[in-house]
Order: C-alpha cells, then sequence, then structure tokens
C-alpha cells in the first residue's frame, strides 16, 4: 500500500496518547460546556464526543483522507470520550464555577492537538505550511462546534484572546526542536504543548490584547 | 477490490428503501422547519437536503469513507429529498400547529438511520461499539444540522426528551435480533424500527423525563 | 489509476484560476463579516478561510472524495485565503459601511464555485443532476458556514432573495453553453458566472422577492 509507504518513509509517529489525550481533555471541556447550559446525560456525551472528536475528524475527514478515521478502527477514542464526559460531570456538578478547569484543560487540548495535527499531517507528506494549518484546524475545530452547537460565540473569534495563535505558537516550537534543533519528537511534543498552553494562559492571565479589526465602532454592520 | 471483498463477507445488506425512506422523512422535518422559520422555497429546499441527507453525509463521508456517499452516485436521494420537502410544504402550508406530523416523521426517521447506520458500519467490518456510535450519528446528524442552521437548540440536546437514546435503543434491538435470536436481517430492522419509535414517542407522550446535569442553577455558567 | 484515467476520458477541466479567484472573494466576504461582528486578526482570518474553502471542502472530503483536497496539497489555495482575508481588511477599515463590496464579491464568488463545483463533478463522471446539486452546495457551503459561525441567519435562507438560484442559474447556462451550445469551457464559465452575478444583483437591486412558506404567520411554529 503506498499510504503504508509512506508512512514507513517517515518513521516517527507521536505515540498515541498524545492524541488519546487531546480528546479526553476536549471531551471533558465538552461535558462542563454542556452541563453549564443544564443538558441531560446524552447532551452531555454527544456534546463530549464532538468536541474531543471533532477536530480530529475534520482532520482526517476533510484533509487527510487516509481512509476511515482512527475512531472508527480504534475503540479508546469512544472509551477517552466516555471518561472525558465522566470527568466532566464530576467536576461540573461539584464546582459552583467552572471557569479555570475549563480554562485549563482546554488550554493542554489545544496545544496537544495542534501538534499532533501538524506531525500526522507531515507524516502523510504535505508541506509545512499546510501542515501548520492542518494543525490548526484540528485544535480549533472541535472547540468551535462545541460552541456553535451551544450556539456561544466560538472562542476562536473573541477579540482579547489567543487561541489559535496559542495553537501556532506550539506547533512552530515542535517544528523547531525537530526539524531545526534535531530533538526527539515525543520531547520535542511535550515542551512544544507546554509552550502552546503557556502562550493560552498567559494571554488569559496577563490580559494580553489583540485588536478588533473595525473601522468604525458597529456602523460596519453589514 | 479488498472492500467489496469486505462486503461480500457480510453479505446481508438492509435494502435501500430503508436509507431512502430515513432520507424522505428527515426531508419533511426539515421542510417543515424551514416553513415555520418562514423561509422561502429555495430555504425549503436547502433545509430538506441537508436534514435528509446531513447523518448519511456524516456517516459515509467522515466515518466510513467508502467512496463518493450514495447520494451523488445514485439520483434517488435527491427525488427522496424532493418528495420530502414537497410533502413539507403540502402539510406545512395546511396545518396551524405541524408538532405532531413533524414528532412522528422525526421518530420514524431517526429509528430508521440509526439501524441503517449501525448495519452499514458492520457491513464494513467496523466493531460493534463503534458501529452503535455510527449509527447514532447517522440518525441525530441531521436533525442537528437542522436545528443548528435555523438557530434552534439541537432536539438532541433537550433535557426530558429521549433522542439519541430512542436510536440507540432501536439500535441495540437489531443488533439482538439479528446477531442474538438469528432473526433475518429486514425483519429485524422493521421491529428494532418499531421500538425506537416507541421509545420516542412515549417518552414524548408520558412526559419521561432524563435529568439535566448541573450542580446549581445557571451558575455553572462559564 | 483508475481516478486518473476516468480525469482523462474527460479532458477539459476549468482552469485553476476560477477556483482560486472563488476562494479568494468569498474570502474576502468572510473577513468583511468577521470585521462587521468586531473580531480580531485571527477571528477574521479563521472565517476567511471557512468561507473561502468551506464550499470546497465540502465538495471534495464529502461528495468527490477523490484523496485529500486540493487545498491541502496545493499552497496556492492558502495564499488565496490570505489575500482575500488582506483585502478584507483594507476595505473594513476604510469604509463606513461595506454592504455593496460584500455583494458584489460574494456574488461573483457565488457564480464561480456554482461552475467550478459542476464541472469538477462531471469530470469524474457524476450525472448532470447531482453535478448541479454538488456545484450548488459549492457556491452556498462557503457562505452558509460564515453566517452559522458569526450566528446570522444564513443568506441562502432568506426569504426575498435569489441566492442559491442564482448559482444553479450559472450552473444550468454553463452546461447549456458546453454541452448544449458546444462552445468551449472557459468561455462558457466566463458567460455562466456574468449570469449568476446578473440573477443575483438584479434580484437584490430590483427587489425581486421569492414567497416564504408559510401557512400561518408565527403559528406554524413548532
Amino acid at each position: 500500500m503506498p499510504h503504508a509507504a509512506r508512512f514507513l518513509e517517515n518513521p516517527f509517529q507521536l505515540h498515541v496518547t498524545f492524541d488519546l489525550a487531546a480528546t479526553y481533555l476536549f471531551a471533558v471541556t465538552g461535558a462542563l460546556a454542556a452541563i453549564a447550559k443544564r443538558y441531560d446525560l446524552v447532551g452531555v456525551l454527544v456534546l463530549a464526543f464532538v468536541t474531543g472528536l471533532g477536530g480530529a475528524l475534520l482532520r482526517d475527514g476533510l484533509f487527510l483522507q487516509f481512509g476511515p478515521p482512527a475512531v472508527v478502527t480504534d475503540g479508546r477514542y469512544l472509551v477517552a470520550v466516555a471518561l472525558g464526559a465522566a470527568t466532566g460531570i464530576f467536576f461540573g456538578r461539584r464546582l459552583h464555577r467552572f471557569r479555570i478547569p475549563f480554562l485549563l484543560a482546554d488550554a493542554v487540548a489545544l496545544g496537544t492537538y495542534g501538534v499532533v495535527g501538524a506531525q500526522k499531517s507531515l507524516a502523510v507528506g504535505l508541506p509545512v505550511v499546510t501542515a501548520l494549518m492542518v494543525g490548526a484546524v484540528n485544535a480549533v475545530g472541535g472547540g468551535m462546534l462545541r460552541d456553535v452547537l451551544v450556539r456561544d460565540v466560538p472562542l476562536v473569534f473573541k477579540p482579547g484572546e489567543f487561541y489559535a495563535l496559542a495553537a501556532m505558537a506550539g506547533e512552530l516550537v515542535f517544528l523547531g526542536l525537530t526539524r531545526g534543533a534535531g530533538l526527539p519528537g515525543t520531547l520535542s511534543a511535550l515542551i512544544a504543548i507546554a509552550a502552546a498552553f503557556a502562550v493560552r494562559i498567559l494571554s488569559v492571565w496577563l490580559g494580553w490584547r489583540t485588536e478588533a479589526l473595525s473601522g468604525e465602532d458597529g456602523t460596519g454592520e453589514r
């Protein structure tokens, strides 16, 4: 099979744990968002599923198209979603406000899926620029679907927050460490995820603001 | 071709009528939703299309990935959408309230797509757990897209309604009858669709409630 | 490869410029919509990406499924999105109201993607009716995703506007000229795009109204 052959030419693959961890963490955020909206158990599970696997499905189903996505051939992804939903329910029923666990889980998942998406794209032979883009979609896709389904403004569109930028910063660190500095892939991935996490959390904590691109206040309405 | 071979090893295929029926019925619900929102003819057709085929496109396009989905190779699916839109327009312009026909059509379609999705997943060799999940996506996907596009809260998220659960109940009945009891596939499918329909309708009629998973009322807002 | 062979049997391919032009123009509309909502630079880029490439991704990823979509193998599509975002920012910051440039860019892109989608579908051997449908999805898909993400009512659903109809009119002109009259493909495409543009703009300018399909005013609410 030419696909397998191309994979073999690129022997480095991030361990599936990274992919599963991002699935789990995004599933937690989906469950928390569903609980905040007072959904029932099924709603929590559906939103955990969409958030946990949405980005990976966009990556595998729309962009890479290497046959059935991992989620349908490997049962561990559904287990990760179920554990994420359970975790979200556990936290969501005990905490008055869960902005902080939501933010932390989302930030780690964001960086992880960015690195995983970029690495998988490079492994199937895509150019670096496209790999960065697929990684970004992988990182922000599930959260975007989560926010659309619960009818919030997607986080990625909110001015004043480093969200997609944090994912891309992590991807660039990963590329720099593996391709530039020649570090081992797993170590590079861990550093890159930490970098994305730091950018995301610091931007919220220190109030880094990106600027709304508007000529006039509100009059630009179409 | 290995795909064809795998299909041949699993000789049982539900008749395409089931797939077409679910497409038709979901198209009716899409048309009714569009009319309730006062869309024009094109809006009705687009929403009938998205609702009727959304679940099948997610199943074929994202999960199974066996080449172009049936809708682009078999013209009957578009005919089913057009008939569904016409039916919706016929009812929608005559009835003051169409909650009941909407509910009935949606409930039959829900069960049908659940069974079809599970069966098609098994036919391509997926494990049972994944097949259940793909069947559920097939069942709730079109309605979820319909609700997002008309900017309603997706039915699947509404506490107090057995929606995805009804689809999964039907899938489990189907699996039990075909794999467990060894009944013929078509008969099993009909019984399973009736079971899903019964669960869905009874849950609405008898007011079965699932519980919102919220620790605090509204304060869980993120 | 049978795919390549099928392409060779259908030697005519519209020049990639048409595809890139539609990507660029829809990216402009996405950027303008994002600026109207006061998103930041990343939000503008994401919405330009989704709007510019959403229809093409639905076409390639869901319907045609000929391997990885062009956007991941050809870097020029991302360049088109970036240029579209830059153009949108340039206009959006200078104009008080940008209804007119938004409308014009959207109308040209609509016709172009309709023709491109129909032509690509015919080139892979789909029947004419399906090709028309895929062309329409290609034409309205990106704008529909744009409107859902910024939480507007999708343009395609608004009564009183010829939107999807304009795209389909262009597709029919294209088919008539190439298959019926035997004109060269590029010339036919240009005439067809002009026709779709004319239908769209005239419908807005002259206030052509399509009729909302509602039996009762508001009481049809489900």
